[in-house]
């Protein structure tokens, strides 16, 4: 097993990133669960969108060599053979001298080559008078205006969307295949950790990471699979680690103190390759990223700030690698920093900030507080290389 | 029944805006299905987080005060009573000369007011050598420190996300309260649609519109309720809008030609009250709205590119504010016009564009095709009295 230990946050993502694979498993679903997924086929369209020629608007199918000459002075005068409505379907032709009433989205009769708009045309009975000349084409949509049969429709890896749902649904498909979504197991480790739903005992807190690290998960594109609680003990770790290699991606967080730390490195020892454990950011540091049997691992902080800010910047990305998702389109905000803020030689500092009006205010209590988080809006970077940052400094807050 | 025809866009948006209220149902899930869903509740702490004082660290849980005269040259010895590990309960008390080891996150004993690392110690057996004075609370996370008994921790409305959603967990809830996501009953209607999964009749094409809405109803979080096609006539049109009103919204797409969008009209005709029928935008103009037995209604454009474009800009901001959720934060980008395009006036024109480089390049088929918006990223909007934009005009891109 080779490990490195401390390195920079740069590197550590760039690790990361290099060990995620994509996905290949597909499931067929319906194509109205599909918002958001990866498409895993390529469409071809097996249908011309529309399969036939249709009106588009409300009028008269006419052959247009037949307007030539009509003007207000000499109308020319058609025989409405009939009339055909959208949906219906038709073996009657139109022949010279001759025309069919054709409601909007209707068949275009054969023979016919243009619709007179309604508007244009003076009905009598069973003719009608048309006052000036049309050409071929007027007022069709043509067959495969919109799609034509072999083309290709969507590529494999695109995110479904309304539109492209749409571009399924015109080809009659009620079901898409589409990737699996990662599903990550979730550890929390640790004496002092009680499950929610129970009283808690002296000296104990209620497990937080579990469920902020679920809903990084959800917010990924990934399913969460909380598998509880272990304690300190070497053979509980293990085994939890096994049930958890089940999954696409295990992640357990906790071991705050140095002897628990170092019971995770000895767990993993010959099951896998430890790429980091510490990466120089603030809060947090003791995050670990491993290959164990082929599957990513990581080892997250125990305090929950730190937890979740490592969550977002490392496990984040790695979901949507794997379920074939783009990176998350950052939102930010620029402000002015409403104090100044220390910098931290050699690590990089993701602090956060409430925006008010136009100032990033550092609300930042201590790495085991949630709070930091849930009460802020967002995060400001402070690089590895700044003595600190003055009050009235322009930043960037990446919003939560 | 008051029946106004045709408004410009922002008084349409204004209309729906208006007339949609925020739903007050709430339903009690797990947290781990809460991200993204609107807290129903306020939160208090009935539990402070931490509960108790705590060690930050590896070390000794001494007292401040023995520390005093400690040096390099003098070093105090303590007496070591035990070790706690976190998550351990003790009874035991710290008095004058005594220490207890303690782990990071264990609870800092009765008497003990300081927690000195290990580095910062000598042990030798069951004493210990501090060589330098300590200031109470040094190392020690206090009570509290994150969340106090009692303060309000997250108020009704708030979205919740994975910092939110850790404040819950940190009181042991496994559970919370939140509104309801909007339903919303789908139709489509017209003689021409044939439903998906079914061989495609001659002179019909496939239901497009009623996935292309769904996929925007949950888009801006609501529950879509597909209840298939209606054809031109009037009883069933009825008979499905009231099967619809179970829901929070009713949708009904198409009606293409005139006696179809009359038929609407009519199927409302005393049961509420239809603020606009007809909207100043291209592509799409006959969408209709109206407040049915209380009910918002949306009556949307046949052709796929309108229905889309339309449930975009109204249905999706109505959803949301049904739901409790903020307007969708656009997503934009600056681009130049590949070439000129045409204004319209008195119509704002929202033009599906494909982002190249940075530029903008207008591709619009028809209203009729779908392909319009699911092979382009987004589109610009051209306002009503622009006559033309020329090529090479800044523009917005809002991206899909």
């Amino acid at each position: 097993m080779k490990s490195i230990s401390e390195i920079s946050y740069a590197a550590a993502r760039g690790i990361v990133e290099a060990n995620i694979k994509h996905l290949t498993r597909v499931e067929t679903i319906d194509i109205d669960e599909c918002p958001g997924r990866v498409l895993a086929e390529t469409i071809v369209a097996r249908l011309s969108v529309p399969s036939f020629d249709r009106s588009a608007m409300d009028g008269y199918a006419v052959i247009a060599a037949d307007t030539n000459d009509a003007s207000r002075d000499n109308p020319k005068i058609l025989n409405i053979l009939g009339e055909l409505h959208a949906g219906d379907t038709t073996t009657e032709t139109v022949r010279r001298g001759e025309c069919i009433k054709v409601a909007t989205g209707a068949m275009i009769p054969y023979g016919a080559d243009a619709v007179v708009m309604i508007e244009n045309a003076e009905r009598n009975g069973t003719s009608c008078k048309i006052f000036q000349p049309f050409t071929a084409a007027t007022n069709i949509s043509q067959a495969g205006e919109d799609i034509k049969e072999g083309e290709t429709l969507l590529n494999q890896g695109v995110v479904l969307d309304a539109g492209k749902i749409g571009v399924l649904a015109t080809q009659g498909l009620t079901r898409a295949s589409v990737f699996v979504k990662p599903v990550v197991a979730i550890i929390s480790s640790g004496e002092e950790i009680s499950e929610p739903g129970k009283e808690l005992k002296p000296g104990t807190i209620y497990d937080v990471n579990s469920h902020t690290i679920a809903s990084v998960v959800q917010e990924n594109g990934g399913v969460p699979l909380i598998l509880g609680i272990v304690r300190d003990n070497l053979e509980q770790i293990k085994a939890k680690i096994i049930e958890g290699l089940n999954s696409d991606i295990v992640v357990i967080s906790g071991g705050s103190s140095v002897g628990e730390r170092d019971m995770l490195v000895n767990a993993l020892e010959g099951w896998g390759e430890v790429f980091f454990h510490g990466v120089q950011v603030k809060p947090g540091k003791p995050t670990l990223f491993a290959l164990v049997q082929g599957k990513p691992f990581f080892g997250m902080p125990g305090p929950p700030t730190s937890c979740l800010i490592h969550s977002l910047l490392f496990l984040g990305p790695a979901i949507r690698k794997m379920g074939g998702l783009r990176p998350k389109p950052l939102r930010t905000v620029t402000a002015k920093l409403e104090r100044r803020v220390s910098g931290m030689e050699g690590r990089r500092q993701f602090l956060p900030v409430l925006v008010k009006g136009n100032e990033a205010v550092p609300v930042f209590k201590k790495s085991g507080t949630i709070t930091s988080v849930a009460w802020t809006d967002g995060y400001i970077e402070i690089p590895e290389d700044s003595a600190s940052l003055d009050k009235g400094t322009k930043v960037i807050v990446t919003l939560f």
